[in-house]
């Protein structure tokens, strides 16, 4: 029993993701992860992640016998490719500051093994942010949320409190007014710092155990 | 006839998926992008990024109709918040000073009212980097590759080769010795450089068009 990913590229025809589906629902494999796109060439292309699949290449012989599959490749999944994501949001001066401490982390810890992405989308505003937020739950392999302004709170607070809730998730602020300090696992001042607290909490090789602290305000 | 995003929660039972691509299906909408996951809480999460919807009202009441579906929401697409994505690869020093010119120069454009992403993976090693630009084919939203390193070429120009092939992206190379230079559209010195072209390279306002440079070094 094995964990593998898979690209299946089709012609794009509507009901052949169904097939596919049902293909691989009939050998009794759970689908963890799937993503479905259409490529330039106007081919469709669908990546899988399976769980528990016991005979690989039946089931690769039983998707390629899909009407309108063109081929199927066995590869590593993204997890183990790209890793864990920490996503950083927020604008100006800071939010580059922020990446680069994270990012100078996560090399350190790539570089013996580790997998970890640093994601960062510059945004300003409440309602931007907060959407943003709110759509972190709808991102894969996000493990961790770096908030970096200098002012934020009302229906961003609301945002993280609602994506802490439904999902496993270390959330770091700057050290700001607005109230997302009050809510926050760890307020950190300098953002070098920030950045590279973030790769610290979600690292499986370093000692750093937010829970642990006696203080979340540096 | 409009696009959405959906978010389908559900208990995760094998099958469901397949019972609702099959409702999608037969409202005679098409698929463009799903992301499958599996929330903390032992609920399964399916979003959908659809085309050509044309009774919103009544797929979502079909959708809900399905056994073990818990929860229907319609909200924005993963395109509209987070919008295209530049991937860095790299390690060192050049791959953080990639990253902050291009978080700093995205800024310079979300504020206007686009959406450009920054995601960077530290890694070296010649295997681990061409494996990384194989598995971009599997990322959504991908639109520009920046190779931030000082050595790259053998097994990180064939993936090259092979992704610019297969999708439409715009690569962009640090100058440095290792064949990677013979394939990049662009070859910048400056690794800030390097991050703030890419942005102005893939955004809608800017008006640099690299087809239309004389010389693709700098």
């Amino acid at each position: 029993m094995k964990n593998i990913a898979l690209t299946i590229k089709s012609y794009e025809k509507k009901g052949v993701l169904d097939k596919i589906t049902k293909m691989i629902f009939s050998h009794d494999i759970n689908i963890s992860y799937a993503n479905i796109f259409i490529e330039n060439n106007e081919l469709g292309s669908i990546y899988f992640e399976l769980e528990q699949v016991k005979n690989i290449d039946k089931l690769i012989e039983d998707i390629k016998s899909i009407n309108h599959v063109k081929s199927v490749e066995v590869h590593d999944s993204l997890n183990d490719i790209y890793g864990k994501r920490i996503i950083i949001l927020g604008g100006g001066a800071q939010v580059s500051q922020v990446a680069a401490g994270a990012i100078a982390e996560a090399d350190r810890h790539n570089i013996r093994g580790e997998r970890i992405s640093i994601d960062t989308i510059p945004l300003v505003g409440e309602e931007n942010v907060a959407e943003a937020v709110n759509a972190l739950a709808r991102l894969p392999r996000v493990q961790a949320l770096v908030l970096a302004g200098s002012l934020m709170g009302g229906e961003i607070k609301k945002a993280v409190e609602k994506v802490k809730e439904d999902n496993d998730l270390i959330v770091i602020s700057l050290n700001m007014p607005g109230g997302i300090t009050e809510i926050a696992d760890l307020i950190i001042t300098d953002p070098t710092q920030a950045g590279v607290m973030a790769v610290m909490a979600i690292s499986d090789t370093a000692t750093f155990d937010i829970k642990k602290l006696k203080s979340n305000k540096f």
